[in-house]
Parts: C-alpha cells; structure tokens; sequence
C-alpha cells in the first residue's frame, strides 16, 4: 500500500506525528506515545475498550505505514537524507535534478561516481574550490594522468563549481547563508544517492573579519552564533518560525586546531566563537556601508560584548546555515576562515592587503589538507599511532585555545579626530595607537568569559596557539597619516 | 570643527539625535522637536529661563554641526547615501575600495565614469546580466566601435560582474537577499562617489516559481512579504533587532506592465505579489531538499494562503533586502521575474524546461529594456505623448492587473497514488488533472482578497495582462505517467 498517511486515513488528524519516524526504536517509542494518549483522552469519553483498542490499532498500522514509507533501513553506515520523499524517489530508481549544481542523478550513477566521499569541502569562491582540489591531488599523492585535471563537475554553467579530488569533494556556495543552503540541500542529496558513508565530514574554508585577531590568523569556530547570540538558524518554514540548533563537531575542531600547530605546519590560529551576520556592512558593525545609523561609541559597546561577553573572535555569513544543516542531518562539520582584516583596527580590507590574500586563504586549506591526510592515513593504517596521543593530550583543555587578551580596540578611540573615519578608509591607525601583539596580549588576562589561558605542553613547546602569530606586516606598508 | 558629535559634546545623550539630517527642513523640523522637549521636561525641574534656553541654543549648535558633519547639501537631485561617513570620505575626496566589486572609487574619476546613470538593473547570474546589457545597447541604438564589447567592470575576478550600456547599469547580486545586499551597499555608494541622479531606478530581473503562473509568465512584483507575509525586511544591527519596510514602486510597477502587455511587446505577465525566502527548499515549501518535515497537507494550506490571502504570485530569494534597501535610500525600484515553474503543478525545475529558459529569462529583460528605451525617448523629446495617456488610462485601476482565479492545486491531490511525488520530479501532473488555463482561471471568480477582475479597454482590446498567456508547450514534451 503505497498511499500518503496524511490523505490515506481518517485516524484523529492530532495524533498523527509530524516528526520522521527512522529506527524501529522510534517506532516503538511513538506507539506507547500514542497508547498513553488514547488513554487519557478517551477514558470517560463514553467510548468502551473495544474502540480503544480499534483506534489504537489503526494508529499502529498507520505508523507501520509511514516507517515503510521510510524505506528499508539498511546499512546504518550510509547517509541518507531525513526526507522520506527523497529517499523513496532514490529507492524507486527514479531521477533527481540537482538543479542549482546543474546535475540530474540517479542511485546507480551517482554511487558510482561518488560513493567514496569522505570530506566535502566548501567554500565561498569558485578559484579557491579549484585550488583546493588541487591541493588535495598533492596532499593525497593522487597521481594524475598527463593531460587531464580537475574540471568542474557542475559543467561551467551552473550556479555553483564542484570538484573532486579523490575522496574529497571540493564545492563553491557564494555569499551568504541561502546562498549556501541551496548548494548543502544539493550536496546532500547528491550523497544520499551516492550511498556515501554516515562519517563524511563537512569543512567550510573561508574568510572572515577578525575580531581582535589579525591578518593571516586562522579561527577556527567552536559555537556559531546568530546576531543576537543565539546559536540557532532561523528560518520561515510554511509561514512558521522553525529553529534549528547551529552546532559545530568539538573533535573535529581539535584535530584542525592540532594540525595547525604541529610542527611543520605551525600556522597562527585560534579556536573562537564565530558570529554569522546576513549583512558585509551594518550588521558586522562596519560604518562604510551605504547606511550606518549607530554612532562609534555604539560600535564600541558591540564589539566589547562580542569579544569579552561571548568570546567572538570572528564575523562570517555562512557558518550558521552550515553549522545548522549539517548537524540537521546528523554529519559532523567545522569551520576554518582565515582573518583579512581585524575589525578591531579597519573596516575596510586595505587594497595593500590583496597582496598577502593568496597566502592568507591557502592558510584554512593547508591546515584541512593535512587533517585529511593524516586521517586517511591512519584509517589506512588501521593504528592508534602517535598522532591520536597527542591529539588526546590536546583534547584534555580547550582553555588555552582562546587568545587571552584585554579587548584591543583601536578604531574611534576619540582624541579630537574622528579616527574611525580614517581606519575604515583602510589606512592604518597606528598613528593613534600601536596594534596590541599578541604576546603583549598573553601577558594581560582581564578576558570575562572563559578567556583566561591555561599552560599547556603544546603551547609551552612553541607550536601553540597564539604564541606563533607572527608579526603581520601590512601595518607599515601603508600610508601613515 | 571636524569632531564628530558624540564624542564632543556634553549635550544630555537622551536628547541627541540618532537619526541623521539630510535638509533644512529637518533641522528645523528637529529644533522644534527638541525645543518641545526641553519645554515638557524641564520646566518645574527649579531651573530657570535662562538654563532652558543656554541648553536649547547648545542643542541647536549640536544639530547644526551634524548637519554640517552631513557636508553640503548642494544640488537635491543628486544621490547622496544616508551615512555621513560615507558622505564626508567623499567630500574629502578619500578614496573608497568596494571591496566585491573589486572597484576602487574616488569622486572625480567615477563621477566621470558613471554619473549618466539612470537604470540599475540586477539579476542573479552574471551571464545573463552580460546578455541585458548587450540587449540595451540594442535597444538604445548606442554604437559601439568595430572591435569593442561590454567589458565586466568588476575586472571579471570580483564577486559579481558589471556592465554599462550607456545610461544603464546591470549587476549580478548571486543568490539570496545577503548576497544582494552586499553588491547594493556597494552599488549605492558607487552612485554616491558618481554623483548620479537621485532619480535613479532599481529594477531586478530575475526568475522565479510561480504560485498559480504558469512558466515563462512574468510576474510584476505589487507588495513583497517575508516568510510570515510581513512586508519587512528584518537585520540584526549591533545586536538588535531592526525592521525596515520592503516597498516597492507603484508607478514604476504600473509602468512595467504597460509596456508588458502594448502591441507589439504583448507579453504573458500579471501584476502580483511576491514572497521572498531565504531558501529554495523548505523556505518554499518543496518536498525535495535534503529535509522535509511537513506534509502534502500542510503544504497545500499554505500555498492556498499565500495565493488566496495574501494575492501570492511568486516565490523568490531576493526582492525583501532590494526593496527594503532602496526604499531607505529613496530610489525607486521595481521587481520583474519570469517563471520557470509553477510550484501548484510541480516541485523541479523540470530538464525539459531547460529549453526554454533562454527565450524565458528574456522576457523581463526585454519589458525593461523597452521601459528604458521609451523613458529616455519621452525624457529627451520633453513632452507628455500618448504613451503618457494610455499609462494615466492603465494607471486608474489595479484590480484588473491580477489574475482572478480560484485555487488551481494539482499535486498531491490523491487519487490514492502519491501524486506529490510523481510531480516534484519533473514530470507531468496532466494525468491527474488537466492545468486551468488563464482564460479558463478568469471565468472562476472565487478569490479572496483583492482579486476582482475589473474590465478594463485594454484588457478587452486583448492586450491586457491575462488575455495574451500564450499556452506553455511544457507538459506535452515530458513523459506522461
């Protein structure tokens, strides 16, 4: 019996769930749901056991209906997306047009190409998602034959580029969370139709504006939160408000935050809290927009919330559709954006800085392709090896990946002239004040929330966190005023 | 005095303006205001006459410095945006980098570049913007020397592409209203930098599903509404909430669709109103994303809300943050979108449809472009000709623009199968129910709000907004069930 529950029964509309049933245990869950409630609504309702015991039954079938609807289960290894409408489509052999990737799939195609995913990849600009690609073919010794290369598997047209490299799918999203909401429904679907494993692993490499770190620094996120910091992705589903948790993977952030800052690689970064605006301009607090109605004292106060009341060391427009999608669909993900300019200091991103930008955003990349080198070599390996001890020792805190620091704020610190003026134009202010290093940020520890540094091994070695920021040296190529 | 006000003024902080002042009127507007406030709050406080009037005479110094701060006012039929930041870097003549445009403005030179500018046309895809301006140098007989093109001002590596075709500007914006917002914050001031005229008109092309509207229809967007039906476009600015009302141009609107639908031209279009989301999937109420957690009855009481309650024609993901952001900036802009699926009928964007989308995202370029052509026709000869009667004749009612018909649902009303499946993969629904044409939509009569027809002459001289549909050859070409 293949009809819809909705239109197929007469069971009372109230007790028939809206959730997604997709284990047996769910299953059997919603039944003794159901019992109780038959129970306590019907008792005394002048019904007898008899018609009980009939409603209840029906609600049964009705809920074996729907779990049929789900499909077999399966391999709990595979990923499958929770819409019941896609996965019996896939079952039903039928065709599926990815539209926006400018893709038409099928179940026995598609697993063909795609099946061996491990890691997607994402990221704002078509060239960088190349580049990555590349980088991949390098960084996993995948030999390719002369002549050919990484093409766009989206064909050129489409609203989006995607590329493989071996086991990694590298993927452009644009700017902004919708933007990126289009091109996750489509990946996602194009791995449920591959039947790709349960354990990919979802990476957004980006750019982001500092907040009282500097140029070149990478962050990585622990919390996403929205503009009014609440980690929730807010969206208007049938002219409702839906709520959906933003969530990042805490180990997967580690074993980033780990590669970073081993030896060989030792690249300036910090795990922070990240906050994900819809807006460049008014909502990341920057007054050269085409509106700005708050005064500096205004954007003073904000910033100082962000970085000492919730521990925000960067501003992004994409992490809270991703971070909410991907936890939605029960896969882990992080987020790496590299800093191009600290919005403590500028607003706007120095046409002097576009020289350092090549190096900056291939920070994110090399740091995500030796994670996923070594994690495709020791699952090769099939060993415990010494990477995952230490990787256990720096699990054991997370403290000391926040950058300890008084709050660095330069721009609008008023001595007569209006100085924010000139810092957003992209000059630099080091006329009023000299940046606070991050050494000198080490020794001040006023930070409020969860700030405060904790010595560590890795840190006390050298390889840590804020120690190796190195000097970033845009400051003196600019026009002093 | 260069000091900005609220660091340089002990004027009581509850009385200084946050809004900003941009002419004579409102500061005078402003002193009374202020006078009145004074008078209500401090008179029996023990202070005298000459404490109020010492407070009110630094007050008035206080406004008079922001409105210096706003710079001249100079010529009222130049655009100027509302951020005084912006307007002082560009008095000072500083240079300002558009940091997406991948354009560094200063005001001598852009204003030599782009001051003509009398159209800002947007779409989503760069291609199809390169097309528009192609079309308008056509349309506008402007010669190009043996040897040139349109060239992408934003040097082809930005995040959007932009051309001129004499007097007309057109830019990508991506997808989603972030995405748009960020090229408008920077189109904005570009204009700004330029000196164009304040009279400049904003007009969005694009494509979107229609509520009701068969494919290749062009939908002339009336109200636009959020995910909630609210005419508000919603940002979170330095923590807070705020609202700003998405409203478009009614006569620009009206204007449009006269060109649409005059001999000649006789496009299939209709006048409607338009829900913008900030997803493709569950934002607009597909069962085919990656997540889907509502059902085929929920789904048809929403689209019958939209359509019926709310005179819902379309759905898009870009019109709230471009009506919302040149209302603040007092230009005026209209929102013109083809169909290319009508989400009664189906959920994909069917492949065979592919075939008609080039002649399809034509339509409302060339509804725009001809709007342009005639303007600037009417503009240089200075007289009000008959093209300026018949739109005074057209412009006496706008009942008749909508389309007056019942609810034309056809997926997932079972017939025992589930038809919402069959449909959202692309395929025809002709099995289940023959679509309603338009003429047979304007014989029924049954909607809610607004939706009388009103005869009008040119609907009945056949070449009014519903008469002309031409039949949509989609849904024979495709495989019947």
């Amino acid at each position: 019996m293949d009809r819809p529950l909705h239109s197929g029964t007469s069971t009372p509309a109230e007790y028939v769930p809206t959730d997604l049933v997709d284990s047996e245990e769910d299953v059997i869950t919603s039944l003794m749901k159901y019992q109780a409630l038959l129970e306590k609504d019907f008792r005394g309702t002048g019904m007898d056991v008899e018609v009980l015991l009939r409603q209840f039954a029906r609600l049964r079938a009705a809920i074996q209906r729907r779990t049929s609807d789900v499909g077999q289960i399966g391999d709990p290894s595979i990923f499958r997306v929770p819409n019941r409408y896609v996965q019996k489509a896939r079952d039903n052999g039928e065709t599926d047009h990815l539209y926006h990737l400018g893709l038409v799939v099928t179940a026995d195609k598609t697993a063909e190409a795609f099946q061996d995913i491990k890691y997607v990849c994402v990221g704002g600009t078509p060239s960088r998602m190349r580049g990555f690609a590349v980088l991949c073919l390098e960084a996993l010794q995948i030999k390719v034959p002369t002549g050919l290369g990484v093409t766009d598997l989206c064909g050129g047209h489409a609203r989006y580029v995607m590329y493989k490299a071996g086991p990694v799918l590298t993927v452009s999203h644009g700017m902004g969370n919708p933007s990126l909401s289009i091109m996750l429904h489509e990946v996602l679907k194009l791995l449920h139709y591959a039947q790709a494993s349960k354990d990919v692993k979802f990476i957004r490499i980006g750019t982001c504006g500092g907040v009282g770190v500097p140029g070149g620094t990478t962050v990585i996120s622990d919390r996403v939160y929205n503009g009014i910091y609440e980690s929730f992705y807010d969206q208007y589903i049938l002219g409702k408000l839906v709520r959906r948790p933003a969530s990042l993977d805490r180990k997967l952030c580690r074993d980033l935050m780990f590669h970073a800052t081993k030896p060989g690689i030792s690249l300036p970064v910090v795990v922070g809290n990240t906050m994900c605006a819809d807006d460049f301009y008014e909502e990341q607090a920057r007054i050269d927009g085409a509106f700005c109605e708050f005064s500096n004292q205004d954007r003073r106060d904000f910033m100082e919330k962000c970085y000492l009341d919730y521990g925000i060391r960067n501003f992004e427009m994409e992490s809270l559709a991703f971070a909410a999608m991907t936890h939605h669909a029960k896969l882990r993900a992080a987020v790496v954006c590299v800093v191009i300019v600290n919005r403590l200091e500028s607003d706007q991103i120095a046409v002097e800085v576009e020289q350092h930008l090549e190096d900056w955003t291939c920070r994110p990349q090399r740091i995500v392709a030796e994670l996923i080198k070594h994690e495709l070599m020791d699952s090769a390996n099939g060993v415990d090896n010494d990477l995952q001890i230490l990787r256990q020792e720096l699990a054991t805190t997370t403290d000391h990946l926040y950058p300890s620091v008084n709050f660095p704020y330069i721009i609008g610190t008023g001595n007569g002239t209006d100085s924010a003026m000139s810092s957003s134009r992209g000059e630099s202010s080091l006329s009023l004040s000299q940046p606070v290093t991050p050494d000198e940020d080490r020794k001040v520890m006023n930070g409020r929330a969860g700030m405060m540094a904790t010595a560590s091994s890795l840190l006390t070695a050298g390889s840590g966190a804020f120690k190796s920021v190195e000097p970033v040296p845009v400051g003196d190529e600019v026009l002093l005023k």
